[in-house]
């Protein structure tokens, strides 16, 4: 039994963030049929790939697009349009992330998907939002553009120095999430209504809404905050420190009590009632005197003597894994969170798996990721009830392709 | 017409994963109940406060439980747990953040809850999951520790210089997401079969499954990715630079067309087929020789005027917003993203609003934040059926408290 078993989901993603929602739902057992181009995904041409480069063998590509189908329609053609006609018609929910004029150019406005389908629940995720101010529909958008717009870059990065990007595109990431409880939320609705309806994601309004207090420390207080390193704005000492190994060790003193652990630890009980240190508050005024000596004290064990340390205590820590160790270790592993799996023409492969862990219906890596084209007829014919004449004629004049 | 009318959900959750999770099912019309100890959820303790430090005017936990009801009760006493066993029974939701072995020790563990209510959807998130490894059940994480532990920090930081911390608690935040997912999906399951289930949500897990392809770059080549800055690891230029008014801009130079554009705007087309930067390859390759020179055509004009060249252009490009800007930007304004609201003792507040813009029945900051216990007694006797005279014992036993 899977959640989402009898869910048909129409995805004209690409990419990143249409297709990370998708992932969702495909995970959960939803139908998913990722509609490309003749050329592919554009993801398709992604590295790491396995073995030589090749639209399909892309390792950015098969993570996100395991349990997916794959049908190649020329949307451009009138016969590609009609056939993504039938399937809204046959389908409850249709995903893209083009920009906002390019489906209403191609005949395929929420106006019209709706007259369609009125049950189909439309999700369009753009930089933006369509409903937005004149020009902002047009305007090309990234993940580091809504990074950079929402404000998140510059509460990231070192102190005092440049803003960084977040290192993995939360952007298109967290708008795919969000995405996914519209989608679902519309689902729920619809056993009431019998109607669909559309959702207007946009990047810039899921990164910002998601700043944590940032925005509303300015509203309230007009402060601006801004990148503190690993640093916390308000708990000290709450950060990385270099260790003796030079690698980096997260000690995460979130109170007095575990500060009065921590000074022991450490072997500088002097520190635990220093005036300038004994509450919270003082030690994030003092900081800039705490943590010079703290660095020093930091730096005299290991990595991994300060894991033990800590264990033995319970003092909140962590190693700052890089993705080798948290690849290797057995924590991601027991978790089933890299799942193996045999990938047509690039061979076994590991991807990372599903956070969905629900008791009877988890979300999981059912299949492979499709071959470019891989389910065009078995589509058109198993969905749409084409005959394989007329599945073959539409593939001679390239408005399918199964090339495979 | 809400999404989630008649949904109701129990939401033991404290400061910020459970809360982010139940927020979203809140502001999408569901009932939630959100109970707290006599000294309330921690985050009422956190800031900015409107005016005083008071556990009613804290901006932090107003943002993140406005549309919630507070009950406040004592889950330690035998009455205390007796009321949340009645609540069980006559909701459909209930999540909770404690470390793994709270619920237990309260009496409370899955196998418990579905004994009382077989309908009921369960959904825990700690750090690093319920089902674990020895050890890790106990481990104590703050979203840091997830960020650390998860790779994440590896891939963020200034190029060669410390890891960084994402500026906000996105572990904490995504697993909220895939928290609400997992509920939404379990609601329609429970459709079909007529049974809960239990979410088992782990911060580590919602945060290396979304890391794109870092981890299939170690798994496929055993490349270890590192922090690159503001930096695409596989596109140039796709940075943020510095203008003349030492202001920060991006400009995100997605492919080859968009580069002869880019070349034309900075005057500088002797560049655009430089044998040495003709593609994007070759751009990435002579990164090292390309940048500085960027550097200096980029502080050459100031943000506002890069930034009326680039929309004419119509290059993809970002200023980088601080909080004031981005809080004061007129298309946040448009979207709804910042929502005044009348917030009882704190008075008027701007805080974040819905990213789920549905077209029939979107997310909506439709009432302020609970006062501490301001719902005690409505809980009580509108949906567990208690007297007044017998809310009175309760309250007088410390039970339950109502102190508004």
């Amino acid at each position: 039994m899977k959640a989402l078993e009898g869910i048909r989901v129409v995805d004209l993603g690409h990419v990143l963030a249409a297709p990370t929602c998708t992932m969702f739902l495909a995970d959960l057992g939803a139908e998913v049929i990722h509609i490309e181009p003749a050329h592919g995904d554009d993801s398709r041409e992604f590295g790491p790939f396995a073995g030589e480069r090749d639209k399909n063998r892309s390792g950015y590509f098969v993570s996100l697009n395991r349990n997916k189908k794959s049908l190649v329609l020329d949307l451009k053609s009138d016969k590609g349009k009609q056939i993504l006609t039938k399937l809204i018609k046959k389908s409850d929910v249709i995903v893209e992330n083009y920009r906002p004029t390019t489906m209403k150019k191609l005949g395929f406005s929420w106006g019209a998907i709706k007259e369609i389908n009125p049950r189909i629940v439309y999700a369009s995720i753009c930089g933006f939002g369509h409903d937005s101010l004149p020009g902002y529909d047009t305007r090309p958008a990234y993940d580091m553009v809504a990074q950079g717009y929402s404000g998140l870059m510059s509460i990231t990065g070192p102190e005092g120095g440049p803003p960084c990007r977040v290192g993995s595109s939360v952007g298109d990431i967290i708008a795919g999430h969000q995405a996914a409880i519209g989608i679902l939320a519309a689902l729920i609705n619809r056993e009431k209504t019998g109607r669909g309806q559309h959702y207007d994601g946009s990047m810039v309004d899921g990164l910002f809404c998601m700043l944590e207090n940032a925005s509303v420390r300015y509203t309230l207080t007009g402060e601006i905050p801004c990148s503190l390193g690993s640093a916390h704005p308000s708990i000290v000492p709450f950060q990385a420190f270099r260790t003796k190994d030079e690698a980096w060790f997260i000690a995460a003193i979130g109170n007095d009590a575990l500060w009065a652990k921590y000074c022991k630890v450490i072997e500088r009980e002097d520190l635990t009632n220093d005036p300038r240190f004994r509450t919270n508050p003082l030690r994030t005024k003092n900081k800039t005197e705490l943590i010079p000596v703290l660095d020093v004290e930091m730096a005299k064990k290991t990595r991994q003597e300060w894991s033990a340390i800590f264990d033995t205590a319970a003092l909140p820590y962590s190693p700052i894994n890089n993705m080798r160790e948290i690849c290797e270790d057995p924590h991601i592993k027991y978790r089933g969170m890299l799942v193996e799996i045999d990938q047509p023409r690039a061979g076994r492969m590991k991807i990372a798996g599903s956070p969905i862990h629900l008791s009877e219906t988890p979300g999981k890596v059912y299949a492979p990721a499709p071959l470019l084209g891989e389910h065009s007829e078995e589509v058109l014919k198993d969905i749409l009830g084409y005959s394989q004449e007329e599945t073959d004629k539409l593939k001679k004049k390239g408005i399918i392709n199964n090339e495979v």
